[in-house]
């Protein structure tokens, strides 16, 4: 009972060298890289912009900052507030999601200036590289989501440059080669990160998860706080969609197909929540997170002249597929793909991800296959086994959805998990875990044992007794 | 002690059919008349915007969208989250708040588009349609306030479903018939949504609601969250105000009005709320509420030469004003009128927006009685009558304030609410249901009854005892 | 054990009449003066507006207001959650933050339109003035972040008019008499406001403090708050930089620069944490505020030609040396010094920012010396001195960091402190005080002493029992 052999298990996990090591590189060479490569662009540089004739108000920054500022709330606090339903994961939920989107944002800028085209062997950067940068960083935290939990930050750091990488690759095939049109980037963003991700979280694939099981689920203030992250995101979604479309009507038109989507998508998963539930009940999970598919499947046809009437359909019936993905495909994928997704990606972003591409008539998406053959596939591959490489920290099989490995937790926070422990003998002092608590205790007298049957994890009892006097201590 | 009766209360609140028959049948119909009835406006749909010789940055998208997001966020997080101060209802309140905003806004677009003119028997769409969505959506969500915890759902969704429809009829008799102003809608939005979530309370009186009393408080987390909501609502309502204005001088000279207002209602939200307490303690009630009863308050006269002087003496008076009506009108309110009102909507946009009609220099509101004779109460009433029908699932009496009626509570919170529970027996199995926790124990010995008495609601204890150790499970 | 002083200790913290009295008094001065001082400016004004000849679009309005939302965002809610880190001072932490940001605004309105030069004698406003007002406000909002958890409402109002004077002085000082150009407000807003609020704490310093030190620590909720705080302030700091620049490619080059310092800063920040920590474990308060130092130190230069090049090595030194200052220097401040800074805003804003202004290549910095003399330190000690009159109702040393003395606490929030409380006689009423809480016994028997040992803080115990079989009560 007494977990003598915790300390073992996290010996790996210690950060004190991984993580600066990691994150000085990674800077350092995108500073250098930074000053080789980048300079502002001709809305930005004082010098360019004042040499052509026109008000200052014409910038684009009027036009596109609004927009970026949206974006980037979902990217930090959307995302980041999303996957904190977890009971005990909380800081890292955030702090990871802030720390690989702010690597992320900057390699992208690089990436994507690459493949974007560069201007006498320089990227330029101004309000549209910035949107574009952060699109790429929503990539890389969707499939953050499926892995959430069972990585350390120095894995996810790695997956972000080997994504952000790829998705340059992918965005420019798809964009520029193909041609396809895909503003709100159902495909470049949102299937692309899901299968991404659900194919790190493949590789990855832990058969011992269930000795955390007890630490991947939610309470209930974990699922008020993920309730921000999910409210943010279906607000500015039309602001995600229409962010770097073409001005005027196109832009216009964008933002309000996905208002439409959105509430039509909403509707369905609460129908379909309390549907599929044998006592009517509504599921947190479905209400965060397929409601905001209806913003996935608009992403691709958004800016077309899919009219509300259309995009009401989309997003009615991207609700009722996410629901039913997360009711019925989830377990299969973890029992028969051996694909655990923390997050359940491919409810969210990965189904209604592909529906938008179909809806948006891209028959790009079925060519995919053929150009990329198996390449991209591989590529993944490989990526999997470097980050399962025994060197990055990874938490054990135990120690999943757990924020005291990488993190300094209060000890306040005392009361949500729990562990039956008694005292070996009295008179003498003795230290429990519960939890990540160490609680130390003296006990006085004669120890009697406890004869108590609790609902796994409901209850935290400590009892330290005299004979005829027990001393309870309750956490 | 034991809820043996519970299972009984809760049959009828099943919400396995009767949510998903609701939610698909109404948007099944909303979808349907989007298809027959709506297409975008001039500035929306690409042929007729390009028809037209202007440039893309004069969109009104570009001078209406920030405004928008801003109103959005008051409403899906400001109000969500502002409601969220129950100890227990967290849930329902973000999330039925999120439901019936979904189904409102899409219903007020076709309503308020039936009124406000059709073109060619179409509705046109465009950021100006989102916004009064949005402002009509509000509305509901202030009436949402009074009934706040002792509905289901459904109820929510009948109730938004003929507000709206009032909402527009009313809309229109004053703007548009009576030719009154009023941008920031404190009559429109304000002033109707308080009075209508009034009467609909004043019929779903429930004379036992004491026995749900002891939720309906907040804990200190609850209030944490609440204070997101206000702090939304307080930023962006110079935005809701000025949102709908003539461009240039009108929408700048109500944001800044309505920017003052707030900040003096503020001080004399925080000295009322000292004074009228009698150990000078400030109230979260009054923070969370009265101080934002200046942008209430400001609604009407926003847009005019208030001037900032002005804009601060009608702030100041209504944060005053609604601290009284917190501290003293209220409990009047209820033991008198029989109306129970939740959220005090009354003293937040009930009176703040008869005071800001007043300030308005509006004679129509005085006028309201001679035109609508008594119709609308009387139409209310019978949707009260309506929603009265034992047919949607309402919680009963002493489960009011509840989230584990409608939706799935992890066991987790088990922290705040309590119950005395004892042993009947040792050495059986027992169950208890503490809040929505379910214990089991099984006590080991011979049963000894517990000898405490506690302050209501603020302990928790499981004796088991055997005859000289008890073993307590502390929860 | 039994906290029998506890009322006598908080006598004078009654607010009833203090507070109010404070408020309406200011109040009412800021309503006469704006009443004779204030107008609206030449966009916000009808007449003088619709005189000359322009496009509504053209208004100011559509070109700052979206940039000032942002600021408004970062000062109510930015620095309201940046210090709910507490474990109980949230109320007070987002309470306070409003109150005197509220006054703050009005305050600083019109001292900056004294010295920004009267027009006829008259203070104009508009969005303009209401992002210098903010900018002056979150001033007062660093200042407030050294001195939380150990003053009064009135003290805070107290200082915030007097800093709000000197800040309008200062400002004056340097952008209008030495011609700094400092958008960002490294040297007016950051280091300006860090000082002044070290210089006030140490005036205040309570040499027994630690009395209360039980309480300067955050538990895992509040934590979770205070990110929220965090990411809002990290998100729209491109904003703040850019709110108030010349328009056109200036507004747009700030905002990507500091995006650029923002994004390095995280990333040396995660990596200096885990690096300082002798276990690699994550620091909240690195993480919370470290991570926005590079905002602070790209104030001033952001606007220039920095490069992004530029401002990543500028964020990059930021976040190290203000996690460095963190876990190096505040301890030193504390214990050398006498300065106790609850947020460590030197390490946030006082460092960073004089960074940020050597950066500049300000000279005016290092001139401030010879220009000010100790003028402003002795006007500042002044201050600290008439705070420190024994008239405001400040906490005792022991109730410091605690929301209870000026705000109703629900008796729920009852878990996360803790003490150990016996009964002192069987058969005796008794009522504890345990943190914020009040319990209320009825001991049936005989007394029985506790012996059980406990880490602080951790567990919470009330034992009241009879000879042979004691009733705990878990809190």
């Amino acid at each position: 009972m007494q977990n003598c052999g915790y300390a073992q298990m996290y010996t790996n996990t210690n950060m004190r060298l991984k993580l600066p090591i990691t994150c000085f590189i990674l800077e350092i060479i995108l500073i250098i890289l930074f000053g080789v490569l980048v300079e502002y662009d001709k809305e930005t540089d004082a010098r360019k912009w004042h040499h052509s004739n026109h008000s200052e108000y014409d910038n684009d920054f009027y036009y596109r900052y609004p927009s970026f500022q949206d974006v980037h709330v979902m990217i930090f606090i959307g995302f980041g507030f999303l996957m904190t339903f977890l009971q005990r994961y909380g800081f890292s939920s955030v702090g990871f999601n802030f720390l690989i989107a702010a690597l992320a944002l900057q390699w992208a800028t690089l990436m994507q200036g690459f493949f974007h085209g560069m201007h006498g062997g320089k990227i330029h950067v101004g309000v549209e590289s910035m949107i574009n940068a952060d699109f790429c960083t929503g990539s890389v935290l969707i499939s953050f989501g499926a892995v959430l939990g069972k990585t350390s930050p120095v894995q996810l750091l790695v997956m972000a440059v080997f994504e952000v990488t790829l998705f340059a690759v992918n965005e420019f095939i798809l964009l520029s080669l193909l041609g396809t049109k895909d503003a709100g980037g159902s495909m470049t963003i949102h299937t692309f990160g899901a299968y991404f991700g659900l194919m790190v979280a493949r590789v990855l694939y832990r058969p011992n998860l269930h000795k955390s099981k007890h630490k991947n689920s939610s309470v209930y203030h974990s699922d008020m706080f993920a309730m921000i992250g999910t409210l943010y995101l279906w607000m500015f979604w039309p602001s995600f969609n229409s962010a770097i479309t073409a001005h005027g009507d196109d832009q216009h038109r964008t933002a309000l197909n996905t208002y439409y989507s959105l509430a039509a998508c909403t509707l369905s998963t609460y129908a379909m929540s309390a549907l599929t539930a044998h006592d009517g009940k509504l599921d947190m999970v479905h209400i965060q997170n397929a409601a905001l598919a209806g913003g996935v499947a608009a992403g691709t046809a958004g800016e077309m002249m899919l009219t509300p009437f259309g995009s009401m359909i989309v997003g009615f019936l991207a609700g009722i597929i996410s629901v039913l993905g997360y009711k019925y495909l989830s377990p299969i994928l973890e029992s028969k793909l051996k694909i655990q997704d923390t997050c359940g990606v491919h409810n969210l972003h990965g189904m209604p991800g592909v529906m938008g591409a179909i809806v948006g008539a891209v028959t790009a998406s079925l060519a995919t296959k053929e150009i990329y053959g198996d390449g991209l596939i591989q590529i993944i591959f490989c990526l999997g086994f470097i980050m399962k490489l025994p060197i990055y920290g990874a938490p054990s099989d135990a120690s999943c959805f757990e924020d005291s490995i990488y993190w300094e937790v209060s000890s306040k926070k005392l009361l949500e998990t729990s562990k039956l422990c008694i005292c070996p003998q009295p008179k003498k002092h003795c230290n429990y875990t519960i939890g990540y608590v160490n609680v130390h205790l003296i006990c006085s007298r004669q120890f009697q044992p406890l004869d108590v049957d609790l609902e796994p994890h409901h209850c935290v009892l400590l009892a330290c007794g005299k004979a005829a006097f027990p001393n309870e201590v309750s956490i």
